[in-house]
Protein backbone atom coordinates (compact mmCIF):
# COMPACT_ATOMS: atom_id res chain seq x y z
CA UNK A 1 0.00 0.00 0.00
CA UNK A 2 1.17 3.57 -0.74
CA UNK A 3 1.71 4.97 2.93
CA UNK A 4 1.80 8.94 3.67
CA UNK A 5 3.35 9.76 7.14
CA UNK A 6 2.90 13.23 8.25
CA UNK A 7 5.82 13.72 10.31
CA UNK A 8 9.18 11.81 10.62
CA UNK A 9 9.72 12.28 14.60
CA UNK A 10 9.71 9.47 17.05
CA UNK A 11 6.26 7.88 16.02
CA UNK A 12 6.17 8.60 12.39
CA UNK A 13 10.47 7.62 12.10
CA UNK A 14 9.76 4.13 13.88
CA UNK A 15 6.39 3.79 11.87
CA UNK A 16 8.00 4.55 8.57
CA UNK A 17 10.88 2.25 9.38
CA UNK A 18 8.41 -0.53 10.55
CA UNK A 19 5.67 -0.52 7.80
CA UNK A 20 8.84 -0.36 5.03
CA UNK A 21 9.67 -3.79 6.46
CA UNK A 22 6.29 -4.62 5.69
CA UNK A 23 6.43 -3.64 2.32
CA UNK A 24 4.55 -0.95 1.63
CA UNK A 25 5.51 2.41 -0.06
CA UNK A 26 6.25 4.84 2.49
CA UNK A 27 6.06 8.93 1.35
CA UNK A 28 7.54 10.65 4.36
CA UNK A 29 6.41 14.14 5.08
CA UNK A 30 9.24 16.08 6.82
CA UNK A 31 9.04 19.98 8.17
CA UNK A 32 12.06 21.43 7.23
CA UNK A 33 15.03 20.85 4.78
CA UNK A 34 17.34 19.78 7.18
CA UNK A 35 15.41 17.62 9.06
CA UNK A 36 14.26 15.79 5.30
CA UNK A 37 18.09 14.99 4.76
CA UNK A 38 18.78 13.16 8.27
CA UNK A 39 14.97 11.36 7.55
CA UNK A 40 16.49 10.40 3.88
CA UNK A 41 19.92 9.28 5.80
CA UNK A 42 17.88 6.92 8.23
CA UNK A 43 15.67 5.58 5.71
CA UNK A 44 12.14 6.70 7.54
CA UNK A 45 10.96 6.34 4.19
CA UNK A 46 11.05 5.47 0.49
CA UNK A 47 10.31 9.04 -0.09
CA UNK A 48 10.70 11.87 1.80
CA UNK A 49 9.78 15.68 0.83
CA UNK A 50 8.53 18.97 2.60
CA UNK A 51 6.33 19.41 -0.26
CA UNK A 52 2.42 17.92 1.30
CA UNK A 53 1.88 17.30 -2.56
CA UNK A 54 3.71 14.10 -2.03
CA UNK A 55 0.65 12.79 -0.76
CA UNK A 56 -1.63 12.58 -3.84
CA UNK A 57 -1.21 8.42 -4.72
CA UNK A 58 -1.22 7.40 -0.76
CA UNK A 59 -4.37 5.05 -0.12
CA UNK A 60 -3.61 5.88 3.72
CA UNK A 61 -1.98 8.70 5.99
CA UNK A 62 -1.02 8.79 9.14
CA UNK A 63 -0.65 12.08 11.32
CA UNK A 64 2.06 11.79 13.26
CA UNK A 65 1.91 15.37 14.21
CA UNK A 66 2.28 17.01 17.34
CA UNK A 67 -1.55 17.43 19.40
CA UNK A 68 -1.30 21.39 18.93
CA UNK A 69 -0.92 20.73 14.81
CA UNK A 70 -3.47 18.24 14.88
CA UNK A 71 -6.55 20.26 16.26
CA UNK A 72 -5.37 23.20 14.34
CA UNK A 73 -4.19 21.58 10.64
CA UNK A 74 -2.68 23.83 8.14
CA UNK A 75 -5.20 24.54 5.55
CA UNK A 76 -2.29 23.26 3.40
CA UNK A 77 -2.60 19.68 4.70
CA UNK A 78 -6.29 19.23 4.77
CA UNK A 79 -6.45 20.60 0.50
CA UNK A 80 -3.19 17.79 0.61
CA UNK A 81 -5.17 14.43 1.67
CA UNK A 82 -6.69 12.65 -1.53
CA UNK A 83 -10.55 12.20 -0.80
CA UNK A 84 -10.40 8.35 -1.43
CA UNK A 85 -7.31 8.14 1.25
CA UNK A 86 -7.90 6.56 4.62
CA UNK A 87 -6.60 8.73 7.25
CA UNK A 88 -5.79 7.89 11.00
CA UNK A 89 -3.52 10.30 14.22
CA UNK A 90 -1.42 9.41 16.50
CA UNK A 91 -2.20 11.92 19.05
CA UNK A 92 -2.23 11.04 22.90
CA UNK A 93 -5.84 12.51 23.22
CA UNK A 94 -8.74 11.74 21.31
CA UNK A 95 -12.02 13.40 21.34
CA UNK A 96 -10.68 17.00 20.70
CA UNK A 97 -8.73 15.56 17.13
CA UNK A 98 -11.91 13.58 15.85
CA UNK A 99 -14.21 16.54 16.58
CA UNK A 100 -11.91 18.13 14.23
CA UNK A 101 -10.96 15.72 11.63
CA UNK A 102 -14.14 13.91 11.55
CA UNK A 103 -15.67 17.28 10.00
CA UNK A 104 -12.43 17.34 7.93
CA UNK A 105 -12.31 14.30 6.22
CA UNK A 106 -15.39 11.35 6.09
CA UNK A 107 -12.72 8.33 6.16
CA UNK A 108 -10.86 9.70 9.04
CA UNK A 109 -10.30 7.47 11.64
CA UNK A 110 -8.94 8.17 15.46
CA UNK A 111 -6.18 5.79 16.93
CA UNK A 112 -3.41 6.16 19.78
CA UNK A 113 -0.33 4.17 19.71
CA UNK A 114 0.78 3.74 23.38
CA UNK A 115 4.23 3.87 22.90
CA UNK A 116 7.03 6.36 23.40
CA UNK A 117 10.11 7.21 25.45
CA UNK A 118 11.88 10.29 26.64
CA UNK A 119 13.30 11.17 22.97
CA UNK A 120 12.03 13.49 20.16
CA UNK A 121 12.21 14.46 16.62
CA UNK A 122 14.11 12.89 13.57
CA UNK A 123 16.75 11.21 15.58
CA UNK A 124 14.29 9.13 17.42
CA UNK A 125 12.04 6.80 15.65
CA UNK A 126 13.74 3.42 15.63
CA UNK A 127 12.34 0.18 14.07
CA UNK A 128 11.07 -1.77 17.01
CA UNK A 129 9.09 0.93 19.23
CA UNK A 130 5.47 -0.86 18.39
CA UNK A 131 6.36 -4.08 19.20
CA UNK A 132 3.68 -5.55 21.60
CA UNK A 133 2.56 -2.08 22.89
CA UNK A 134 -1.29 -1.35 22.76
CA UNK A 135 -2.58 0.83 20.62
CA UNK A 136 -6.11 2.44 20.95
CA UNK A 137 -8.69 2.98 18.23
CA UNK A 138 -11.35 5.21 19.09
CA UNK A 139 -14.25 5.03 16.73
CA UNK A 140 -17.46 7.12 17.13
CA UNK A 141 -20.97 6.77 15.17
CA UNK A 142 -19.81 8.33 12.23
CA UNK A 143 -16.67 6.34 11.27
CA UNK A 144 -16.58 4.51 8.47
CA UNK A 145 -17.04 0.84 8.57
CA UNK A 146 -14.19 -0.24 6.27
CA UNK A 147 -11.65 2.35 6.93
CA UNK A 148 -12.21 1.40 10.41
CA UNK A 149 -11.06 -2.24 9.39
CA UNK A 150 -8.43 -0.95 7.21
CA UNK A 151 -6.82 0.70 10.49
CA UNK A 152 -7.47 -2.26 12.68
CA UNK A 153 -5.52 -4.59 10.22
CA UNK A 154 -2.24 -2.26 9.95
CA UNK A 155 -2.29 -2.07 13.44
CA UNK A 156 -2.17 -5.59 14.28
CA UNK A 157 0.21 -6.25 11.05
CA UNK A 158 2.70 -3.84 13.25
CA UNK A 159 2.37 -6.48 15.96
CA UNK A 160 0.63 -4.25 18.60
CA UNK A 161 -1.79 -5.02 21.14
CA UNK A 162 -5.41 -3.47 20.05
CA UNK A 163 -7.60 -1.95 22.04
CA UNK A 164 -11.04 -0.54 20.90
CA UNK A 165 -12.44 2.02 23.11
CA UNK A 166 -15.08 5.30 22.65
CA UNK A 167 -13.04 9.09 22.19
CA UNK A 168 -14.66 10.25 25.68
CA UNK A 169 -13.45 6.65 27.86
CA UNK A 170 -9.83 6.89 26.00
CA UNK A 171 -9.66 10.55 27.25
CA UNK A 172 -10.82 10.15 30.50
CA UNK A 173 -8.31 7.20 31.40
CA UNK A 174 -5.26 8.56 30.24
CA UNK A 175 -6.23 11.89 32.43
CA UNK A 176 -5.58 9.66 35.32
CA UNK A 177 -3.31 6.59 34.15
CA UNK A 178 -1.20 8.78 32.31
CA UNK A 179 -1.05 12.85 32.19
CA UNK A 180 -2.24 13.16 36.04
CA UNK A 181 1.43 11.35 36.70
CA UNK A 182 3.06 14.10 34.89
CA UNK A 183 2.09 16.50 37.34
CA UNK A 184 2.16 15.44 40.40
CA UNK A 185 5.50 13.79 39.60
CA UNK A 186 6.74 17.72 38.58
CA UNK A 187 5.17 18.78 41.96
CA UNK A 188 8.00 16.24 43.71
CA UNK A 189 10.66 17.55 42.05
CA UNK A 190 9.27 20.97 42.68
CA UNK A 191 9.09 20.01 46.45
CA UNK A 192 12.62 18.35 47.04
CA UNK A 193 14.50 21.45 44.85
CA UNK A 194 13.16 25.10 45.47
CA UNK A 195 13.65 27.45 48.36
CA UNK A 196 15.91 24.53 50.44
CA UNK A 197 18.66 24.68 52.41
CA UNK A 198 21.70 23.97 50.67
CA UNK A 199 23.02 21.89 52.86
CA UNK A 200 20.23 19.84 52.57
CA UNK A 201 19.87 20.12 48.75
CA UNK A 202 23.46 18.52 48.78
CA UNK A 203 22.31 15.57 50.98
CA UNK A 204 19.04 15.16 49.00
CA UNK A 205 20.93 14.43 45.64
CA UNK A 206 23.35 12.42 47.25
CA UNK A 207 20.14 10.03 49.23
CA UNK A 208 18.01 10.18 46.45
CA UNK A 209 17.62 6.54 44.93
CA UNK A 210 15.92 4.48 42.45
CA UNK A 211 12.35 5.47 43.92
CA UNK A 212 12.99 8.93 43.58
CA UNK A 213 14.25 8.25 40.06
CA UNK A 214 10.98 6.14 39.26
CA UNK A 215 8.13 8.61 41.06
CA UNK A 216 10.12 12.37 39.36
CA UNK A 217 10.68 10.35 36.12
CA UNK A 218 7.28 11.51 33.81
CA UNK A 219 7.63 14.84 35.90
CA UNK A 220 11.04 15.63 33.58
CA UNK A 221 9.46 14.57 30.08
CA UNK A 222 8.67 17.06 27.47
CA UNK A 223 6.99 20.43 28.29
CA UNK A 224 5.23 20.97 25.34
CA UNK A 225 3.64 17.38 25.65
CA UNK A 226 2.57 18.06 28.96
CA UNK A 227 1.40 21.63 27.93
CA UNK A 228 -1.03 20.03 24.94
CA UNK A 229 -2.24 17.67 27.14
CA UNK A 230 -3.18 19.99 29.92
CA UNK A 231 -4.69 22.52 27.58
CA UNK A 232 -6.99 19.76 25.74
CA UNK A 233 -7.52 17.20 28.29
CA UNK A 234 -8.24 20.17 30.84
CA UNK A 235 -11.64 18.69 32.35
CA UNK A 236 -10.82 15.13 32.44
CA UNK A 237 -7.27 16.15 34.23
CA UNK A 238 -8.88 18.53 36.70
CA UNK A 239 -11.00 15.90 38.02
CA UNK A 240 -8.32 13.84 38.40
CA UNK A 241 -5.97 15.90 40.11
CA UNK A 242 -8.95 16.94 42.47
CA UNK A 243 -9.67 13.23 43.53
CA UNK A 244 -6.19 12.90 44.14
CA UNK A 245 -6.05 15.90 46.33
CA UNK A 246 -8.72 13.92 48.26
CA UNK A 247 -6.52 11.19 49.15
CA UNK A 248 -3.36 13.34 49.63
CA UNK A 249 -5.43 15.10 52.22
CA UNK A 250 -6.85 11.93 53.64
CA UNK A 251 -3.68 11.10 53.91
CA UNK A 252 -2.27 14.20 55.39
CA UNK A 253 -5.05 13.61 57.99
CA UNK A 254 -4.15 9.80 59.06
CA UNK A 255 -0.64 11.32 59.57
CA UNK A 256 -1.36 14.22 61.00
CA UNK A 257 -3.57 12.81 63.63
CA UNK A 258 -1.23 9.77 64.09
CA UNK A 259 -4.56 7.36 62.84
CA UNK A 260 -2.28 4.67 62.17
CA UNK A 261 -4.98 2.09 61.85
CA UNK A 262 -6.37 3.68 58.43
CA UNK A 263 -2.64 5.00 57.29
CA UNK A 264 -1.60 1.06 57.31
CA UNK A 265 -5.14 -0.45 55.17
CA UNK A 266 -4.23 2.95 53.21
CA UNK A 267 -1.17 1.29 52.29
CA UNK A 268 -1.91 -2.22 52.09
CA UNK A 269 -4.85 -1.41 50.02
CA UNK A 270 -2.18 0.49 47.61
CA UNK A 271 -0.38 -2.38 47.45
CA UNK A 272 -3.18 -4.39 46.47
CA UNK A 273 -4.77 -2.71 44.07
CA UNK A 274 -1.69 -2.00 41.68
CA UNK A 275 -0.60 -5.65 41.76
CA UNK A 276 -4.48 -5.97 40.56
CA UNK A 277 -4.13 -3.18 37.86
CA UNK A 278 -0.59 -3.83 36.63
CA UNK B 1 36.66 -9.78 62.88
CA UNK B 2 33.49 -11.83 64.36
CA UNK B 3 30.41 -9.58 63.52
CA UNK B 4 26.98 -10.43 65.18
CA UNK B 5 24.18 -9.75 62.95
CA UNK B 6 20.71 -9.13 64.65
CA UNK B 7 18.22 -10.00 62.02
CA UNK B 8 18.95 -12.08 58.51
CA UNK B 9 16.49 -10.47 56.21
CA UNK B 10 17.10 -8.33 53.18
CA UNK B 11 19.78 -6.41 54.50
CA UNK B 12 20.71 -8.84 57.54
CA UNK B 13 21.19 -11.51 55.24
CA UNK B 14 23.07 -9.75 52.39
CA UNK B 15 25.39 -8.69 54.90
CA UNK B 16 26.07 -11.94 55.92
CA UNK B 17 26.94 -13.38 53.04
CA UNK B 18 29.29 -10.34 51.54
CA UNK B 19 30.66 -10.37 54.86
CA UNK B 20 31.76 -14.00 55.03
CA UNK B 21 33.53 -13.32 51.51
CA UNK B 22 35.93 -10.37 53.29
CA UNK B 23 36.77 -13.28 55.62
CA UNK B 24 34.99 -12.06 58.66
CA UNK B 25 33.29 -14.46 61.24
CA UNK B 26 29.39 -13.80 61.22
CA UNK B 27 27.01 -14.64 63.89
CA UNK B 28 23.31 -14.39 63.15
CA UNK B 29 20.81 -14.07 64.65
CA UNK B 30 17.19 -15.44 63.65
CA UNK B 31 13.58 -14.53 65.28
CA UNK B 32 12.32 -17.95 64.82
CA UNK B 33 13.78 -21.75 64.20
CA UNK B 34 12.07 -21.88 60.75
CA UNK B 35 13.63 -18.54 59.59
CA UNK B 36 16.85 -19.95 61.30
CA UNK B 37 16.58 -23.26 59.39
CA UNK B 38 16.69 -21.46 56.29
CA UNK B 39 19.30 -18.98 56.63
CA UNK B 40 21.50 -21.69 57.37
CA UNK B 41 20.33 -23.42 54.46
CA UNK B 42 21.22 -20.24 52.73
CA UNK B 43 24.23 -19.78 54.27
CA UNK B 44 23.93 -16.14 55.75
CA UNK B 45 25.93 -16.67 58.58
CA UNK B 46 28.77 -19.14 59.75
CA UNK B 47 26.94 -19.86 62.83
CA UNK B 48 22.83 -19.26 63.19
CA UNK B 49 21.66 -18.73 66.21
CA UNK B 50 17.98 -17.35 67.65
CA UNK B 51 20.08 -17.57 70.73
CA UNK B 52 21.18 -13.71 71.56
CA UNK B 53 24.16 -14.99 73.76
CA UNK B 54 26.09 -15.75 70.68
CA UNK B 55 26.83 -11.77 70.40
CA UNK B 56 28.62 -12.18 73.58
CA UNK B 57 31.83 -13.10 71.36
CA UNK B 58 31.19 -10.19 68.80
CA UNK B 59 33.50 -7.35 68.83
CA UNK B 60 30.93 -5.71 66.02
CA UNK B 61 27.15 -5.93 66.09
CA UNK B 62 25.15 -5.09 63.31
CA UNK B 63 21.20 -4.47 64.25
CA UNK B 64 19.60 -5.11 60.98
CA UNK B 65 15.84 -5.01 62.53
CA UNK B 66 12.56 -3.57 61.64
CA UNK B 67 12.51 0.02 62.75
CA UNK B 68 10.12 -0.36 65.67
CA UNK B 69 12.14 -3.25 66.99
CA UNK B 70 15.15 -0.71 67.21
CA UNK B 71 12.95 1.98 68.61
CA UNK B 72 11.45 -0.34 71.11
CA UNK B 73 14.77 -2.64 71.26
CA UNK B 74 13.59 -5.79 73.63
CA UNK B 75 15.58 -6.11 77.27
CA UNK B 76 17.31 -9.39 76.14
CA UNK B 77 18.80 -7.48 72.97
CA UNK B 78 20.28 -4.99 75.04
CA UNK B 79 21.53 -7.26 77.77
CA UNK B 80 23.44 -9.69 75.46
CA UNK B 81 25.08 -6.61 73.80
CA UNK B 82 29.06 -6.74 74.65
CA UNK B 83 30.36 -3.64 76.72
CA UNK B 84 32.79 -3.56 74.06
CA UNK B 85 31.33 -4.32 71.12
CA UNK B 86 30.91 -1.76 68.43
CA UNK B 87 27.04 -1.29 67.46
CA UNK B 88 25.27 0.20 64.13
CA UNK B 89 21.57 0.04 62.98
CA UNK B 90 20.46 -0.16 59.48
CA UNK B 91 17.40 1.77 60.09
CA UNK B 92 15.99 4.40 57.37
CA UNK B 93 15.30 6.68 59.79
CA UNK B 94 17.83 8.35 62.70
CA UNK B 95 17.37 10.51 64.67
CA UNK B 96 14.79 8.78 67.04
CA UNK B 97 17.14 5.39 66.91
CA UNK B 98 20.06 7.27 67.86
CA UNK B 99 17.89 9.16 70.63
CA UNK B 100 17.53 5.84 71.99
CA UNK B 101 20.27 3.98 71.62
CA UNK B 102 23.47 6.02 72.49
CA UNK B 103 21.70 6.09 75.73
CA UNK B 104 21.56 2.29 75.66
CA UNK B 105 24.87 1.73 74.49
CA UNK B 106 28.38 4.42 74.41
CA UNK B 107 30.23 2.60 71.68
CA UNK B 108 26.72 2.87 68.77
CA UNK B 109 27.23 4.78 65.36
CA UNK B 110 24.00 5.09 63.89
CA UNK B 111 24.27 4.57 59.86
CA UNK B 112 21.68 3.65 56.84
CA UNK B 113 22.43 1.67 53.55
CA UNK B 114 20.82 3.10 50.43
CA UNK B 115 20.16 -0.03 49.39
CA UNK B 116 16.98 -2.78 49.26
CA UNK B 117 13.97 -4.20 47.21
CA UNK B 118 10.74 -5.07 47.48
CA UNK B 119 11.63 -8.41 48.79
CA UNK B 120 11.83 -8.87 52.25
CA UNK B 121 12.65 -11.75 54.70
CA UNK B 122 15.03 -14.42 55.12
CA UNK B 123 15.09 -15.81 51.81
CA UNK B 124 15.82 -12.10 49.93
CA UNK B 125 19.48 -11.57 51.19
CA UNK B 126 21.56 -11.54 47.84
CA UNK B 127 25.95 -10.85 48.39
CA UNK B 128 25.41 -7.98 45.76
CA UNK B 129 22.94 -5.86 47.21
CA UNK B 130 25.12 -3.14 48.40
CA UNK B 131 27.70 -2.95 45.64
CA UNK B 132 28.17 0.65 44.85
CA UNK B 133 25.03 1.89 47.28
CA UNK B 134 25.11 4.88 49.54
CA UNK B 135 25.32 4.40 52.94
CA UNK B 136 24.84 6.71 54.94
CA UNK B 137 26.66 7.18 58.78
CA UNK B 138 25.40 9.99 60.78
CA UNK B 139 27.81 10.80 63.70
CA UNK B 140 26.33 13.16 66.47
CA UNK B 141 28.51 15.12 69.32
CA UNK B 142 28.37 11.72 71.64
CA UNK B 143 30.00 9.19 68.81
CA UNK B 144 32.76 7.78 69.98
CA UNK B 145 35.62 8.32 67.44
CA UNK B 146 37.24 5.19 67.15
CA UNK B 147 33.87 3.48 66.86
CA UNK B 148 32.81 5.82 63.88
CA UNK B 149 36.52 5.19 62.24
CA UNK B 150 35.60 1.53 62.07
CA UNK B 151 32.14 1.41 60.48
CA UNK B 152 33.57 3.71 57.96
CA UNK B 153 35.91 1.18 57.27
CA UNK B 154 33.81 -1.17 57.40
CA UNK B 155 31.45 0.53 55.04
CA UNK B 156 34.32 1.22 52.29
CA UNK B 157 35.24 -2.41 52.43
CA UNK B 158 31.18 -3.21 51.32
CA UNK B 159 32.09 -1.14 48.21
CA UNK B 160 29.96 1.28 49.30
CA UNK B 161 29.76 5.40 48.70
CA UNK B 162 30.04 6.66 52.07
CA UNK B 163 27.87 9.71 52.82
CA UNK B 164 28.50 11.73 56.51
CA UNK B 165 25.33 14.08 57.57
CA UNK B 166 24.26 14.76 60.48
CA UNK B 167 21.00 12.62 62.11
CA UNK B 168 18.57 15.93 61.43
CA UNK B 169 19.84 16.63 58.01
CA UNK B 170 19.38 12.95 57.08
CA UNK B 171 15.70 12.63 58.15
CA UNK B 172 14.61 15.85 56.46
CA UNK B 173 16.55 14.60 52.88
CA UNK B 174 14.76 11.39 53.39
CA UNK B 175 11.41 12.78 54.23
CA UNK B 176 11.59 14.42 50.61
CA UNK B 177 13.41 12.17 48.38
CA UNK B 178 12.02 8.81 49.77
CA UNK B 179 9.22 8.70 51.77
CA UNK B 180 7.20 11.74 49.91
CA UNK B 181 6.88 9.94 47.33
CA UNK B 182 5.75 6.81 49.12
CA UNK B 183 2.87 8.74 49.86
CA UNK B 184 2.19 10.67 47.01
CA UNK B 185 2.45 7.49 45.09
CA UNK B 186 -0.35 5.57 47.07
CA UNK B 187 -2.29 8.50 46.41
CA UNK B 188 -2.31 7.71 42.76
CA UNK B 189 -3.10 4.13 43.01
CA UNK B 190 -6.10 5.16 44.68
CA UNK B 191 -7.31 7.97 42.57
CA UNK B 192 -7.06 5.74 39.53
CA UNK B 193 -8.66 2.79 40.98
CA UNK B 194 -11.58 3.79 43.67
CA UNK B 195 -15.30 4.55 42.84
CA UNK B 196 -14.55 4.25 38.79
CA UNK B 197 -17.08 3.41 36.31
CA UNK B 198 -16.26 -0.43 35.51
CA UNK B 199 -15.78 0.94 31.89
CA UNK B 200 -13.14 3.23 32.57
CA UNK B 201 -11.19 1.09 34.82
CA UNK B 202 -11.33 -1.50 32.35
CA UNK B 203 -9.71 0.26 29.76
CA UNK B 204 -7.31 2.35 32.27
CA UNK B 205 -5.76 -1.08 33.11
CA UNK B 206 -4.99 -1.95 29.36
CA UNK B 207 -3.14 1.57 28.54
CA UNK B 208 -1.21 1.99 32.25
CA UNK B 209 1.97 1.80 30.99
CA UNK B 210 5.30 2.93 31.43
CA UNK B 211 4.53 5.94 33.24
CA UNK B 212 1.68 4.82 35.42
CA UNK B 213 4.11 2.15 36.57
CA UNK B 214 7.23 3.91 37.44
CA UNK B 215 4.81 6.63 39.06
CA UNK B 216 2.91 4.15 41.50
CA UNK B 217 5.80 1.60 41.91
CA UNK B 218 6.87 2.93 45.71
CA UNK B 219 2.87 3.33 46.72
CA UNK B 220 2.96 -0.56 46.66
CA UNK B 221 5.86 -1.33 48.93
CA UNK B 222 5.95 -2.76 51.92
CA UNK B 223 2.55 -1.47 54.16
CA UNK B 224 4.54 -1.67 57.71
CA UNK B 225 7.87 0.19 56.30
CA UNK B 226 5.51 2.76 55.30
CA UNK B 227 3.51 3.31 58.44
CA UNK B 228 6.87 3.38 60.38
CA UNK B 229 8.55 5.78 58.34
CA UNK B 230 5.24 8.02 58.68
CA UNK B 231 5.42 7.23 62.66
CA UNK B 232 8.76 7.84 63.41
CA UNK B 233 9.74 10.79 60.98
CA UNK B 234 6.14 12.51 61.03
CA UNK B 235 6.74 15.71 61.28
CA UNK B 236 9.30 16.24 58.14
CA UNK B 237 6.94 14.15 56.16
CA UNK B 238 4.22 16.52 56.90
CA UNK B 239 6.32 19.48 56.60
CA UNK B 240 6.84 17.98 53.03
CA UNK B 241 3.61 17.23 52.13
CA UNK B 242 2.50 20.60 53.16
CA UNK B 243 4.96 21.66 50.62
CA UNK B 244 4.24 19.63 47.61
CA UNK B 245 0.12 19.90 48.36
CA UNK B 246 1.32 23.63 47.35
CA UNK B 247 2.70 22.41 43.85
CA UNK B 248 0.10 20.68 43.16
CA UNK B 249 -2.35 23.50 44.06
CA UNK B 250 -0.75 26.00 41.82
CA UNK B 251 -0.46 23.28 39.07
CA UNK B 252 -4.16 23.29 39.57
CA UNK B 253 -4.70 26.20 39.40
CA UNK B 254 -2.74 27.33 36.17
CA UNK B 255 -4.96 24.32 34.07
CA UNK B 256 -8.20 26.06 35.76
CA UNK B 257 -7.22 29.62 35.03
CA UNK B 258 -5.56 28.58 31.67
CA UNK B 259 -2.18 30.26 32.61
CA UNK B 260 -0.63 28.04 29.74
CA UNK B 261 2.45 30.16 30.38
CA UNK B 262 3.29 29.63 33.86
CA UNK B 263 2.06 25.81 33.59
CA UNK B 264 4.54 25.23 30.72
CA UNK B 265 7.47 27.06 32.73
CA UNK B 266 6.65 24.62 35.45
CA UNK B 267 7.09 21.83 33.33
CA UNK B 268 10.46 23.17 32.10
CA UNK B 269 11.97 23.92 35.58
CA UNK B 270 11.22 20.29 36.48
CA UNK B 271 13.09 19.04 33.20
CA UNK B 272 15.87 21.03 34.22
CA UNK B 273 16.00 20.11 38.09
CA UNK B 274 15.84 16.61 37.62
CA UNK B 275 18.96 16.51 35.19
CA UNK B 276 20.60 18.55 37.81
CA UNK B 277 19.59 16.22 40.49
CA UNK B 278 19.91 12.57 39.18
Amino acid sequence: MNIGIVGLGLIGGSLGLKLQKLNHTIFGISNNESNKEKAIKRNLANTVSCDLNTLKDCSLIILALPIQELIKPSKLLIKSIPENAIVTDVGSIKKPIIDIWENIHPLFVGSHPMAGNEHQGVESGFINLFDKAKWVITPTKRTNSKALEIIKHLIKSLNCDLVETSPETHDKAVAEVSHLPIFLSSSLIHTVNVNKESQILEISKKLASSGFADTSRVGAGNPQLGLDLAKHNRTHILKALKEFKNYIDEVENFIEGEDWAKLYQRLEDSKKFRLDFL
